[in-house]
C-alpha cells in the first residue's frame, strides 16, 4: 500500500491555461437529494464550484431549489423526476455524481436506473451514499465508464459482500478487480484502490466524524475528475488528499469540521497548491 | 447549591478518538418550528450540529424545508407530520429535542404525543418552550428515558404549579423528584436540578434577552447529550456552561448576543476547551 | 432646529439591567412585504432583530417566509392575510412597524386598516412607505398611539399636502401637528419634527442612496421604541442618528452602503456607545 | 485597437453628489432566470445592487423568488410571465438586462418579446447569454435602444455569423455598424465594439472561467449604466474593466473566483477608484 502525499496535489493542480474558458474545465451533473436530504447533494455541489468546475447542474427534488439557489447561484438546477431532462445532463457531463442524498426508495432507483442508462464510456462516474446501498440490494451493475465508488465501510460491505473487519487490502482487491472501478473505501486511514495500486492516506481527524463530510468528498471527487480530466485517476487521489488536508487544517482551530467549510476554503488552498511546492506546509488559513 | 465552573467544559470535551466516524457522536431528532416558527427549530438544529452530533435530523413543517437546508445543509429533513418517519426518526435517535416552535395547537400536541409515544428508556429526551406548555395544559406525563427539561420561569410554574416568586430551591427539588428528570431552569443565575445536586450557573448577561436563545441552548444540549452520551448528566451541564460562556465573550464586543452567534462559535470554542484547561481565560474569539 | 449629535445615543443605549430577560425588551411587529416586496420587510425585520428588540415577528406574503427564515431565524413569521392572527399580533405588540413593502394594492389596504383597527393608544406604530401613501390615498387617518411616520419627500408631499421645494421647517410643523405624530422625514439632512422641538440630522451620505436604505431604518426605529419604550421619542432620534453614523464608518472604504450592513453592525456599534461615550469617535469597525 | 486601462475607472467612479438620492442613481430590471437557471438571474441581479444602482428588481420564474430574497433583500422581485407587469417595469427602467438564465423554450421566446416591446429609444438594453441566441434562432431584431450585447464567442458567432476564428476586429466590426450596438465580445481578451471605437482588455485570467462569470458582468453592465446614465458608453467599458480588476485581485489568492465574490467587492473596489487615482494599483482587498 502506497501512502499518499501532497505530490499528489503539486502534480494534478497546476496553472490554468491562458487561453481557457469554462468548457475547457468540464461540466459536473450531480444527482440526488431527495424531499428529505436536500442538504447532501448541496453540499457536494457546493463542493463541485467551489473545486472549480466549468459548469455545474444539481439535479434533485423540486423541493430543494430554492435552497440550493440560495446557498450556491453558481449550480443550475434541474428536477430530477424529469427523466429526459436528467438523460440529457448526464449525457453532456465530463463527469456524472450520483448518490448524495437520493435516498432508496423507487423513486431512488428508478432516477439510479435512468442515470446509469445514459452514461458513456468515456465518462467519469462517481457513485456514492445511497446509489451504492441501492445496487447492492438491487444487483445492479453500474454502466461501462470510468467508475468511481466512494462507500465507508458499511456501504463496501453491501456493495463486496465483504464484512466490515474483514476488509483486508487483498479481498478488497479482488472485489475492485472484478468492479473493474476504483474505489475510495472511506475509513480511518481511507484507502483508494485503482487498476494499479492501492493508496492510503494517512491524514485527516476525527473532526471530520460529522453529516455530510463525505458528500463533499464525492462533489470534489466529482469537481476534480470533470477539470482535471485529462488525469481522472490523479485527480481522485487529489481530491481525497486536498478533502483531509484542508480539514486538517480547520480542525487546528476547530473541534468539528463542517463540511461546506472545506468547500469555501478550496479556492484558496489550490491557489497555495499550485504556486508553490514548497511552501504548502504552511497553513493556507493565515 | 453549587456553582458550575469552567471544570465542566474540561471534563466533558475531550480530544476525540482517532479511530471514530459520525455514528460515534450520536444522533439528535429535533421536532419543532410549525409554520409560524420555523426559525426557532432552524437554531436548535444549528447548535445541535455546530455542537458536534453525528446525525442531525429536523422534523418540523414542510414549509420550513427550504430555509432549513438554506441555513443548514448539514442537517436532514423530515416533515413533523409524517406519523410513521417521525416515529421512526424518534427511535433511531440518541437525543431527541422536543419543543423549539411547536407551538400549541392540535397539530403540536398529536406531534408531541407521537414523540412521547415512541422514546425509549435508554435514550435523552430534552422537552422545550411550548411542549413544556403543552404537557402542563394536557397534563401529559413524559415518557420513560433520561429527561432534560428547559423552562424559563413561566414555563416552569405551568408545568411546576409553582409561581413564579415563590420557584425556591427547595421547592423546586420537589417538583423535580416527582418529575424523575433533570430540570435546566432558564432565568438570571440559571439553575440546574438533577437527581443528586442542584448547580447554578454564576456567567451569563442580558445582551442574551433575545429570541431564540432558548432554542439554541436546546439544541446544544441535545448536541451535547448525544456527542457526549456516556455522561449525558455532565453533558447537559457543560452546554448550559457554554452557553453563556460563549456569549459572555460575544458580549463583550457586542450589547445583544444574536443566538446562531453561539453556535457558529462553538467548534472554536469547544477546540480551546479540549486543548488546554490553562488557557482557557483568554478569548476564543481574538 | 436642533441639530442632533451623537450624545443622543449615551442617553437612549445604557447598559441593560442583569436581571432581565427578553419581555424586557419588548415585542416589535413588522407587517409587511407583499409577493413583490418581501426584502423590504426582510430587511426591516433584520434591523429590528439586531437594534435588540426582545422579540420579533414578521407579517408579511406566504410566499417570503422561507427567505425570512433563512436570513433571520430569528424572526416569526405570520401570514399577513391572516386577519386574526395579525390583529393578536398587533394587540401584543410594543411597537408596530406598518408599510415596508407593503405594496399599494387592494390587500395592501385590507392589511393596513385591520392594524390600524387593533392599535391601542398607549403603542407605538411606524408608519412608513407604501403605508403612507395609501393613508394619503385613502384619506386614511392614523389610530390614536405614538405614531411616527417615516416619509421620504415624496410620500411627505402625498401625506401633508406640501410639494417637496416647499417643505418648510414652518409648513412641516404645522401640519405635524395636525398629525400629532412625531415625523421623520427623510432627505438630505434628514429632519424630524416631534410635539416640542425640530431636530435635523447632519450626518450621513449619498453612499446610503440605494434600495432598502428606508426599511432598514424603519426597523431600526421600530426595535428601539421597543427597546427603550421608556423614553420613545428619544428612541426615534437615537435610531435615526445611529442609522447614518454607522453608515458614515462603512461609507468610508465602501462606494456604497448595503442597507443590511447597517443592521449587522448594530450590536457592535451599540455596545460601544454603551461603553465610552468618550471614545465613540473612534471606529467600532476596527 | 485600443488597450483599456483603469484611466477609464477614474473617469466613470465619482464621488457621489451630496444632495442625491435613490432615484439619482437609476432603476434596473433584470430578466431572467426560469425554472432551471434561477442563479444566473441572481448573480447578475447582485452584481447591479452592489455596483450601486438606485433600484433593482428582478423579473424571474416565481420559483426563484424565495431564493432571490435569501440572498439579496435589496432587489424587488416580479413574475416574469405577469406580461403586465413585467412591460410596466421595462418601461419604468433606466436600463433593462434580459438574458442571464432566460432559456430558450417559447415561454423565454414569449418573455423575450414583451420585453423587446416595451423598450424606449432613450433606455439601456443589455442583452446577455440565451437572450442572444433567441434573437439569432427566431431572427429577431432589438428595439430601438441603447442596446448593448455581451456575447461569448459562439454567442456571437449566432448572432453576427462569423464563425469562432473567423472573429477579426473587421469583420466584428461591420456586423456591430448594422446592429448599431455596443458589443462586448467576451473572450481571452475581451473587446468591446463601439460605433467609433474598438477597445480591448488586457486583464482578466482563467481564474474567472467558472460559471455564473458572464451573468455577473451582465449584471455590473446594468448596474454601472443606470447608475452612470450621463455617460452610458463609458460606463460599459468602466464594467468590464472593474469586472476583470476584481477578479485579478481575486485571484492572486484564489484558484477561481466565484462571481459573487466578485459583487461583493465592488462597493470597497469602486471607493478606491473614487478616492486615490494614484494608488489603485495597490490591492483594495487589503
Amino acid at each position: 500500500m502506497e501512502k499518499l502525499t501532497d505530490q499528489i496535489l503539486h502534480e494534478v493542480i497546476q496553472p490554468r491555461p491562458a487561453n481557457s474558458f469554462k468548457g475547457t474545465f468540464g461540466k459536473v451533473t450531480l444527482v440526488g437529494g431527495n424531499r428529505n436530504f436536500g442538504g447532501a447533494i448541496i453540499m457536494a455541489s457546493t463542493a463541485a464550484v467551489c473545486a472549480g468546475a466549468g459548469l455545474v447542474t444539481t439535479a434533485t427534488a423540486a423541493s430543494n431549489s430554492g435552497a440550493l439557489h440560495a446557498q450556491l447561484p453558481e449550480a443550475m438546477f434541474a428536477d430530477f423526476t424529469a427523466d429526459q431532462q436528467l438523460a440529457d445532463l448526464v449525457r453532456a457531463a465530463t463527469t456524472v455524481v450520483v448518490g448524495p442524498g437520493l435516498g432508496d426508495d423507487a423513486q431512488s432507483l428508478h432516477i439510479l436506473k435512468n442515470v446509469f442508462n445514459h452514461v458513456r464510456p468515456e465518462q467519469n462516474l462517481v457513485i456514492d451514499g445511497s446509489a451504492i446501498t441501492l445496487m447492492a440490494r438491487e444487483e445492479l451493475s453500474a454502466p461501462a465508464a470510468n467508475v468511481i465508488y466512494t462507500p465507508h465501510e458499511m456501504e463496501w460491505q453491501r456493495l463486496s459482500g465483504i464484512k466490515i473487519g474483514e476488509q483486508t487490502e487483498a479481498r478488497n482487491r479482488a472485489v475492485r478487480d472484478q468492479l473493474n472501478a476504483t474505489v475510495v473505501l472511506k475509513k480511518h486511514h481511507t484507502e483508494i484502490y485503482t487498476a494499479d495500486q492501492v493508496y492510503q492516506l494517512t491524514i485527516g481527524s476525527p473532526a471530520q466524524a460529522v453529516g455530510g463530510m463525505g458528500d463533499t468528498l464525492a462533489g470534489m471527487v466529482g469537481g476534480f475528475t470533470a477539470e482535471f480530466n485529462d488525469q481522472p485517476q490523479k485527480a481522485v487521489l487529489a481530491a481525497v488528499y486536498a478533502h483531509s488536508a484542508i480539514a486538517d487544517q480547520i480542525a487546528e482551530s476547530q473541534y468539528i469540521v463542517l463540511p461546506h467549510q472545506i468547500s469555501r476554503a478550496l479556492p484558496a488552498f489550490m491557489k497555495k497548491m499550485e504556486q508553490d511546492p514548497n511552501e504548502h506546509q504552511i497553513g493556507f488559513l493565515s
